[in-house]
């Protein structure tokens, strides 16, 4: 016997249905605002995350020499994968590019629960526009997939920010501070004692006193302020998520959204407004999922300047969300039809099964040889909502029997009109 | 800029609507007959393959050892990884086990016409049934599959043998025949001079008499004389074929059968009915896809004795056949609305674009900022069937323009009445 690797995950029949109704879910949600679907390599090339990442990212991935001698690496997020895609055809494609793909990622983490090893994720991203809708757009689609979820906002909140107005409030307290590192201390200001915050934002560079101005500015979070204190480049930050959220308001994501200056993502290459998903009760203490603006990674690819704005949602993260909201979709399997086999039936069976295929039903047959016991014990596992009964004797009258298996009732029916013309014929037809 | 792995594929949006669209008929089909999407590692231990296929598997293997020390190897085909699962719930899964899954699987080989070395199969398996009506169903399941895909009978044709004729015949001519390489031969013969071919089975240890006699044999392939010469077991293979023949005459698919008994799949480990699905027209001289009967890879994996039957669908001779019959699917995109605004209408706009999305239609608008030329042109690129103009001076009126875009013919709508109830208005609704 073989065990499954750490941190992968084998889905059976039930939970892949609800797996696969959620998934669906989401893509609808994305193709109706005309995202298109692309395929992606599950392999690339090591050195492309190690130049947008640095050496030390190596650790985490999955990366090995193949039989060619060739650096690669199981592709641990999507981003660098679509912007090779871009730049590759960068003149041939209409802009906006809009884009969207379901498929697994791979890191060598500690696993831990909603952490695993392999992990599957919705990316779905825009590029080539600079202008507040794109961004708005991003966040619609997000807020119209939760509530196709059946998720509300009691459930659910987005918390937006913009990486400028941190960045350059930052810079307004003091042109040498380490921002990358005062982001982190943010990103982190939730989860930690306010002196280790306060403590944190006095190692990136800020004074104490500054520190703690600063951080009382973040916490009042009042726009207006915080324009007003930063300069220039804060207040044009700070116009860019008001138009953003004004544009949020008109694609009916508005409702959803929070402004919340702590949140900054704990990737380094957003440049504009960044937003989490967190649920609202608190009990997922991790973001559910995230995205943001990042206008500067094609270019770093080689490619022409191209905005971009994106949004990725891991699966693990969301089933913990919908569960906690009980929404998640029932882990069973359905069945439309069994047709059930007594004698020598087989031949007038497949005909009905073949009937009721061609109209879109699931349906299940006899392939095993069983007995009327092991067929209807096996109808019931597959939770099929109507068994169809073939059997010998009742054929030699020219009939069937159908059974109800919520109510247990059954009844017969001429077999020269079943299914007749009904697409999804059902006891009550009959009776 | 970066380049993509040889044999590795990007799918932009155009091809890929084209491969989802051939993807999803596929797993209909499969849906139909009652099999259940499951979801699988693409990574797994790299002894379960060595264990199946001998040492000579790991140089056309991605096998690399992970962080953690363990040998690993992305997924090259995915029975072992059904196999671990049915043993690892072997008493908990009610029988037929009947499952189906469309995922890449990776080998390290020559890149070809029609071979990647990221490719992806769509499989379907039948566990715990030994009946004929299990093989048959997997080869109603094929059928439906591929006339569902536009293609008949003209198109393309199933190769029926069955593993133990060709087992049972050459070891009635020598009981110590070297069967499998003899079946090797068997699979080659149609590729290489019949020279050559009896030469082969001398190698396999048949005189060359009787290798003459063997190949004459078969050439004919009267089912009859071949179980007279072969003996008992030749003779039950023999009614086993033809009760699988039988069984797929019901269901629907014996119209697209040939017996072809040098049919042997390259593959060591079937035990019964083998079939190779081809393009009748020959140009695509591989086999498209195959199957066939493993009865004893479960009990190899650690598992009770557990009768199987399955198929495997590659997505590269699929697309092939399909491309030359004439039916492999536009790739292009396609969209219902674009609404193009005119001026300061975004909230107008944007309300209209909801309503048609929460009807299910592919609906984008502007989130770029662009001039009504470059809209239009845009909404020319994602193909809109029809394009609605909100502008300044038309709702002052309280009216938006209808464009149907294939006529260039155009109307206005009151406002308030478009989409009004309809979930899909069009120009005529208007005109």
């Amino acid at each position: 016997m073989y065990d499954r690797l750490k941190g992968f995950r084998d889905f059976y029949p039930g939970e892949m249905s609800a797996r696969r109704e959620v998934i669906d879910t989401v893509e609808s949600a994305a193709s109706r605002y005309g995202f298109r679907e692309i395929g992606t390599p599950y392999l690339e090339r090591t050195q492309m995350y190690v130049d947008k990442s640095g050496e030390e990212i190596v650790e985490e991935l999955y990366a090995f020499e193949d039989k060619g001698g060739r650096d690669i690496t199981l592709t641990p997020e999507l981003t660098p994968t679509v912007a090779r895609m871009v730049v590759a055809k960068q003149q041939a494609l209409s802009k906006p590019i809009k884009w969207f793909s379901t498929r697994p990622f791979w890191r060598y983490e500690q696993v831990q629960q909603g952490r695993f090893r392999e992990f599957y994720q919705t990316n779905a991203d825009i590029f080539g526009s600079s202008e507040p809708e794109a961004d708005a757009e991003i966040l619609a689609f997000a807020a119209d997939m939760m509530t196709d979820l059946g998720l509300t906002g009691d459930d659910f909140e987005f918390r937006v920010s913009h990486r400028d107005i941190l960045g350059g409030l930052l810079r307004s307290f003091d042109e040498d501070v380490d921002v990358r590192n005062a982001v982190r201390a943010v990103d982190k200001s939730a989860k930690v004692e306010r002196e280790e915050y306060l403590g944190l934002l006095s190692d990136a560079g800020l004074g104490y006193d500054q520190a703690r101005e600063f951080a009382d500015l973040l916490e009042r979070g009042d726009l207006d302020e915080i324009a007003e204190v930063g300069g220039e480049n804060v207040e044009s930050a700070v116009e860019n998520l008001r138009a953003v959220l004004s544009a949020a308001e008109d694609f009916g994501a508005r409702e959803f959204c929070e402004v919340s200056l702590s949140t900054a993502r704990g990737l380094d290459y957003y440049t504009g407004v960044v937003f989490e998903c967190f649920d609202s009760t608190g009990d997922v203490s991790r973001a559910a999922f995230g995205g943001g603006r990042y206008d500067d990674l094609i270019e770093s690819f080689g490619g022409q300047p191209t905005p971009a704005v994106g949004v990725g949602i891991g699966d693990a993260t969301l089933q913990l969300l919908c569960q906690r909201a009980g929404v998640w979709p029932d882990e069973e399997l359905s069945t439309d039809y069994y047709i059930l086999t007594v004698g020598d039936t087989r031949t007038e069976a497949s005909e009905i099964a073949r009937e009721l295929r061609a109209a879109g039903n699931v349906v299940e047959v006899d392939v095993s040889g069983r007995s009327f016991g092991a067929q209807m014990s096996y109808a019931d596992s597959i939770n099929a909502d109507t068994v169809v009964i073939v059997g010998e004797r009742d054929l030699e009258n020219g009939e069937v029997t159908v059974k109800d298996m919520s109510s247990g009732d059954q009844t017969t029916a001429d077999i020269d009109d079943f299914p007749g013309d009904r697409d999804a014929p059902t006891y009550e037809d009959y009776e």
